[in-house]
C-alpha cells in the first residue's frame, strides 16, 4: 500500500497540467473560447468567455476530480473517495468517481443548491450534511477518511487538482494562439483558489505576458486582501452571498503559494452586479451561469478591467443554479440588462 | 443601377457558401462543435450539439443576413433594406444593417416575443407590425420595398441567405474532420427551410454519407409531408406553437428545389417534448434555447433517432426566449429534467 504523497504541497509544473489534459481527453468538454461580439462592442476590446459552464457536470470541477481520482492506485479504489464542497466540486467528484468505478463519499453544506445536491446523488454519491459557519467540513471529511479508509479529494488545495483545473488555462492558451489572440487579462472567479492556481500557471507558461486576475464577491475578499498584503487573510462572513460556490473563509496554503506569485490582483464584485452578469449572460449570451460563475464576467461589464487594446478572458467557471432562483434573477421586471 | 439578380432561385455551391464564411469571418461567432458527454451516455452514442444560440443576435440568422448585405451596391446601401420575420430573421438583418450602415424596417408579428422586437429595435431598425394569420407579410414588405425602394431581404428563398446559412453546416463539417468524428446524422430545425437548405449542401459536400433531417412542430409538419410525397405542403395552422421561430406556412420555392434532394426525411416533436429539450438545456447543459431552437435537441432526446454507432448532430438554431417564458419552462415545479 503507497503511503502518503511524499510532497503534498509540490507546486505542478506545465507538464503536469499537460498531462492531465491527456487525461481528461474525450471525457470531459473542451469547452470553447468563445468570441462575443456584443460584449467586445460593449467593453471597447476583444472580448472572449471560457464558458465551463458548458463542461460536464456544470462547472470546471470534473477537471482536477478526474485527474485526481483517475491516479488512485487499485488498492485506494476499493477504498473509495470523500470530498467536502459546495456543490460543483461534488458533482466533479462524483462524475470522476462514478467513470472509475469508486465508491465517493461528499461532505455538503446543508444551504447548498438543490440542483447541486440532486446532481451529486443522481450521480451516486453519498451525500453528509454539514452546517456552513457552524460545523468544521475540514474534520467531518477526515474523520470519514479515516473511519472508511477512503482517500480525501481536497476541493483545491492538492497537486493534481490544481494541475486538473489548470487545463482551463491550458485551452485558453492554446486556442489563443492558434486563433491569433493577444490576450491581456485572464479574469477568473475564485474562492479556494485552485482554478485561479492551475489557470494562471498554464497561462504563465504559454502566454507570459498575458496578466490573470481574480474576482470575488463583495464580504469575501479574501484574495484581495491576501493578494494586497501578500499574506492569506480570512473572510469574516461565511454565508450571505448569491455566490455559494465562492465562500471558502480563506485562501488555500498550496494555491496561495502559488497564486501571491502569478496573480496580478483581485477585484471585487457587488451582488447588484453579479446578478446583472447572470441576466447579461441569459439575454445576450444564451448561457446559463450561476452567480459565482458569472463574477468574472460581472468584473468586465462592470468595467473593472479598464481600456487596452488586447483581448480579456472571463472564465464563467459553472453553471449550476436552481431554477427558481435563476428565474428571479433574469425577470424582466428587473432591471434591464440592455442598462 | 443593377437589375434585379439575374439567377433569383440558383443554387448555391459549395463556393458560395465558402465564400459567405470568408465574408462573416470575424462578425459572426464560430461556434463551437460542443461534446455532450450527457446527451452522449443518455442516448448511447456520440451526441454533439451546434450551439447557434451562441451566435451574434441569438440564432443563426446573422449569418445569412451578413452575406446579402454585404453584397449590397452602393446605390443599394442608400436605399436600405426591408425584411419579413417573426423575429430571429429581423435581428440578423438589423444587425447586419447596423454593421453596414444600411436603413432597416422589419415586418414583425405583433405575437412576436417581446425580447426578438425589444433587441430589434435596440439594433436600430424600424419595425412594422402585422397580425399572424390575418396580413400578408409578404405584400407589406413588398408594398415598403416599392416605396423607398428598398431592398427585399428574404428570410430563406434567396441564394445568398442559403449561402451565409450554410456556413453553419460547413464549420459542422469542417470541425467534425478536425476531430476525427464520424457524423451519422445531423438534425437540424426547420422553418422555411433556409438552414436546412444551406446546411445540407455543405454537409453533403464535405460528409457526403452523413444523414440530414430536419425537425418540425406538430401541426407544423409541412417539411415532413412534403419530403414524404415530394412537393410542397401547406400547414393549415398559423399558430398555435411554443416555436414562434418555426410558423412559415410552407417550404420555400428555392429551399424545398435543394431540400427534396438533400435531406433523409423530417421528424415531428411534440409541445411537450420541445419543452423538455429547453428544460434539459437549461439544467444539463446550461444553454438557452428557444422553443423552436431545441427542436432538433428534442428529437433526439425522444429517440427518434434510432441508435447507431456514428455521432448525431443537434443544431440548436437559437437562444431568443422571453425571461417569463423561460422561467415558466425550467420551472422545478414541473416534470424533472432527469426523468
Amino acid at each position: 500500500m503507497p503511503g502518503p504523497d511524499p510532497e503534498p504541497f509540490r507546486i505542478p509544473t506545465i507538464e503536469d497540467i499537460r498531462d492531465a489534459a491527456r487525461r481528461i481527453a474525450g471525457l470531459a468538454v473542451r469547452t470553447p473560447l468563445l468570441h462575443s461580439p456584443v460584449l467586445s462592442e460593449r467593453c471597447g476590446r476583444p472580448v472572449y468567455l471560457k464558458p465551463e459552464c458548458l463542461q460536464r457536470t456544470g462547472s470546471f470541477k470534473f477537471r482536477g476530480a478526474h485527474n485526481r481520482i483517475s491516479r488512485l492506485t487499485a488498492d485506494e479504489r476499493v477504498r473509495g473517495v470523500v470530498a467536502m464542497s459546495s456543490g460543483n466540486h461534488a458533482q466533479g467528484v462524483a462524475a470522476a468517481a462514478a467513470i472509475a468505478g469508486v465508491g465517493a463519499t461528499i461532505v455538503m453544506p446543508s444551504d447548498a443548491p438543490a440542483i447541486k445536491r440532486a446532481n451529486t446523488r443522481g450521480l451516486g454519491a453519498t451525500i453528509v450534511d454539514y452546517e456552513r459557519g457552524h460545523d468544521d467540513r475540514d474534520a467531518i471529511a477526515r474523520a470519514i477518511a479515516l473511519r472508511d479508509g477512503a482517500i480525501l479529494v481536497p476541493p483545491y488545495d492538492d497537486p493534481d487538482i490544481i494541475a486538473g483545473q489548470g487545463t482551463v488555462g491550458l485551452e485558453i492558451a492554446e486556442d489563443a494562439i492558434r486563433l491569433g489572440i493577444e490576450l491581456d487579462q485572464v479574469v477568473i472567479p475564485v474562492s479556494g483558489g485552485g482554478l485561479a492556481a492551475g489557470t494562471s500557471l498554464a497561462i504563465r507558461a504559454l502566454s507570459p505576458r498575458t496578466r490573470v486576475l481574480v474576482a470575488e464577491p463583495e464580504g469575501f475578499d479574501d484574495h484581495a486582501r491576501s493578494l494586497a498584503v501578500g499574506a492569506r487573510c480570512r473572510n469574516t462572513c461565511r454565508t450571505g452571498s448569491l455566490c455559494d460556490a465562492l465562500l471558502a473563509p480563506e485562501p488555500g496554503e498550496l494555491t496561495f503559494a502559488i497564486n501571491r506569485e502569478t496573480l496580478s490582483g483581485g477585484v471585487v464584485v457587488s451582488e447588484r452586479e453579479v446578478a446583472r452578469a447572470v441576466r447579461i449572460a441569459f439575454h445576450d449570451l444564451k448561457l446559463v451561469a450561476e452567480p459565482g460563475g458569472a463574477i468574472a464576467l460581472a468584473a468586465i461589464l462592470a468595467g473593472m478591467l479598464g481600456p487596452g487594446p488586447g483581448a480579456v478572458v472571463a472564465v464563467i467557471s459553472g453553471g449550476n443554479v436552481d431554477a427558481a432562483l435563476f428565474s428571479r434573477l433574469i425577470d424582466p421586471g428587473q432591471e434591464n440588462s440592455a442598462s
